[in-house]
């Protein structure tokens, strides 16, 4: 793969925080790189840490790995060809704008084009189609954060298989490696040192737009599983009354069990850490108010737009937006009563234990309910646009260098590798026992929860999300009754033939008809 | 405002249920109707009923006062200038077609297009701008179904106000109408003796598109508070073991108390009726798969988009969703196990009894709550678009007509009347007081839902909303810590000014920066 002319690998135009670590990250692989930035500054900053990090820890190799170019045309000049060409900048019109100046500084049809951002998936379809004439354009979204971007990310691309095949080698290496065996990340954030050992966390996912749709359902998922680690944070420290220290005890024990993962890992460590300023604990520091950067709203939107069930990561975009309306909570909190005995706090030592392992085994199945609907959402939306996903390789590639890893994700794949039409997460024999196992536990903490008057929108929810899945018949017979009656809905019937539709005359005689 | 010559006051284009009916309504309240639809049969159909309606029920009068048009040009030719048009044709293209046509027929630079069909909002905003030089387009959502728009509908015009003063009469004719002192609808369905006493429902709502956002949180509401009852009904018939028509009877009572609603007594009405077929239940012949028309989902779209807190009308979406997929609840209600005792089928018969009394509450307060919710939503977006909505008049033209009308609104009236900026209806002291009252009971219901298994995603989910908004303090401070470790998105801090962001040196020393 690696050129053996004066030519450079890759070009990566934008050296914000993502681009810089890319680059470094490609660097750290050996692959030439050509670098860009509107901003000279970027430019100077990124092509001198490359040399830091040369001096300091590859005292073997003397020659730049990184070169900074003045303008796009000279870029190109300096790129092997067919030219392979990673953007990162700000998803909307900035993509559009570095394709418009590539095109004018005479970026030609077989190059590549791969947008790395956080773009709305339609638009990468649209992309695709725009730039047809003018080269390959390609994407792939990047999860991990700074870190994952500089020692290994789970990198999920999608477009044409052209391009992947040029790329593919460059992307399994930079990609985060996983323990074949164990499963498990192998983790080294040494520069100079990548991993070459384990499977990379990378894919061909599919059609364009397709791994961006799929980045996006991650961070839906991201979004569910932070909000249910909140709550039962929230329900530790102001129901039993344990210290945020005392909570990051509790989650570094879950850490160890069914809950492992990365989030569960950083909470108790930010929980545990102690404020610079003041020595209080310093997330009693840190101001209650979530932001929000669009792509789990997004995702609550598209499943409400396919129609597919994903009530779970609605709720925890949702509680971001309530966290928001701090003024209203604090006079609400004057106005509204709470219940008359907070049941959490009036427990003994014994029970409190009792409780902290039901909350345990609830926020394990709370979480395979949202793994569940961000799943689901996928197949549905696969199958409207025609994408053949494999989601036991999705579940793999998210087993590290993404904010979701956990060892979880390995029972997924093994779902998904023993039946990979599987319609539902929960059908999956592994997970039906689990939570079938567990949902006692479950129902107790969703009950001590309302009971004491703290709120668990996401773990509840996740709960009547399964308790509605086991229901064969659902109110919804009512429901259609009642669209029958005030706006002539019609509806079917359990003993015939469904797609008949009959209407019974509420305002006449009340006969049934046949439509 | 009737016109002396032989003009016609109104043409009414479409003669769908919808069209047909406001046209039939429109003519009991002596104004002259010129119809059209492209079928030709259904302007036979209106023309004949309406001449079957004259000789039955208004003897005196002898004059037909709908008249049916070949075409838009005779249409045009037969109307009082400025032309006044009513399309109720289907959302979407169709709307725009007539527009065309009408353009091509001659319309008039004044005459006024009034768009009475399920619209998308911004499509209203967008074709105001579009028609400018050639009419005034002007919109009006219709709420209340077949019924409310023959005997009189909920009305919400929006756009020009200059539209709006040449039609107001008719549509003070045509609304429902409320007793000024009870708050109760008057209502009274008979051809040829319109309700002419009591206040319209209908108020000119504000700029274009405004009118139809607001009848699409009305659907949003519709759709949470059916589900409310549904659920209601799953508990009281799965739960308890009641039979539908006992529910109906437990419905027949909420419906005398604070559950006063149109949707309370049909819905007891449903539960009451046989199948004409097999003599069972109705209900229980029905298909439990509900359909949905796409208002309620917008509404949810829309709240996670502003950034409103949603949830329960979110839920309502969803529980639709997951009755849609029947196959996979049959074989997940095989796999997977509920509670080890189903708590409420096991309680005696005074257990029984507080348990419907408390579930009565609880459905007040979840209906409070998502009443709450689409209020607040159509504030935020009024902010957004710089609309003055009046709330107070919003919850009076819901009294009658539509299908959530119910005495409680009369409740949300005052409290806006009492504070036009309230921000949230729950600070309203009379809701504040009832909620407060109430939510243990709330609490208990949530709680042996959740113990027995039966799923209550909205009755639950409102009470998580209350709940989140009792809280000064919430959980999001760790999320931001989390947001902060993995992607340094940053964070404020309490003690410093708002604004202020800091960031931590997660992976390093530990050290705090102002960014």
């Amino acid at each position: 793969m690696k050129n053996q002319s004066n030519l450079y690998d890759i070009g990566v135009i934008g050296l914000g925080v993502m681009g810089k670590n890319l680059a470094l990250n490609i660097a750290d692989n050996q692959y030439r790189v050509a670098a860009f930035d509107l901003d000279e500054l970027k430019v100077q900053d990124t092509v001198a840490q490359e040399e830091l990090e040369r001096k300091r820890y590859l005292k073997q190799i003397t020659e730049p790995r990184i070169e900074g170019c003045n303008n796009l045309s000279e870029m190109l000049s300096k790129l092997e060809k067919p030219r392979v060409l990673l953007l990162s900048v700000p998803a909307g019109a900035p993509v559009d704008g570095v394709c418009q100046s590539l095109i004018e500084a005479g970026i030609e049809n077989d190059d590549i084009v791969i947008d790395t951002g956080n773009s709305l998936w339609t638009d990468t379809v649209e992309r695709e189609k725009r730039y047809a004439d003018n080269f390959l354009f390609f994407s792939c979204a990047v999860s991990g954060g700074e870190v994952g971007a500089r020692f290994g990310p789970s990198l999920m691309p999608s477009g044409s298989l052209k391009a992947w095949n040029r790329i593919e080698p460059i992307w399994q290496a930079i990609a985060a490696k996983v323990d074949a065996k164990t499963g498990l990340p192998i983790e080294r954030f040494e520069p100079g040192n990548p991993v070459k050992e384990g499977e990379p966390c990378t894919t061909y996912i599919g059609p364009a737009g397709s791994g961006h749709y799929v980045k996006m359902v991650h961070n839906g998922i991201e979004y569910a599983d932070m909000q249910l680690i909140c709550e039962a944070y929230q329900l530790l420290n102001q129901g039993l009354g344990l210290s945020p220290s005392e909570v990051g005890d509790v989650f570094e024990r879950w850490d160890q069990g069914i809950l492992n993962s990365y989030l569960m890992q950083i909470s108790a460590d930010v929980l545990k850490q102690a404020d610079p300023l003041t020595g209080a604990p310093l997330v009693d520091m840190i101001l209650d108010k979530a932001g929000q950067k669009g792509t789990g709203l997004w995702t609550a939107v598209s499943s409400l737009q396919i129609g597919c069930p994903a009530p779970t990561i609605a709720e925890a975009v949702y509680a971001r937006a309530v966290s928001t309306q701090k003024a209203q909570r604090q006079q609400l909190s004057q106005q509204l009563s709470g219940p008359s005995e907070a049941l959490l706090a009036t427990i003994n030592r014994g029970e409190k234990q009792t409780f902290i392992a039901q909350l345990e085994n609830a926020l394990y199945c709370a979480k395979v309910s949202c793994y569940a609907q961000g799943f689901q959402l996928m197949a549905m939306q696969a199958k409207e646009q025609a994408w053949q996903l494999d989601f036991a390789e999705i579940a793999k590639i998210w087993r590290a260098g993404c904010i979701i890893r956990a060892t979880f994700l390995q029972s997924i794949t093994k779902a998904y590798q023993q039946d990979s039409e599987l319609e539902n997460l929960l059908m999956a024999d592994s997970f039906a026992k689990a939570l079938s196992e567990k949902q006692q536990d479950w129902r107790e903490a969703v009950s001590q929860a309302v009971l004491s008057g703290i709120p668990a929108p996401c773990i509840s929810s996740a709960l009547a999300y399964y308790d509605s899945y086991r229901c064969e018949t659902l109110p919804a017979s009512l429901l259609q009754g009642q669209r029958d009656f005030f706006g002539a809905h019609t509806f079917e019937r359990t003993d015939k033939p469904a797609g008949e539709k009959y209407h019974l005359n509420w305002s006449g005689d009340r006969s049934l008809h046949k439509m």
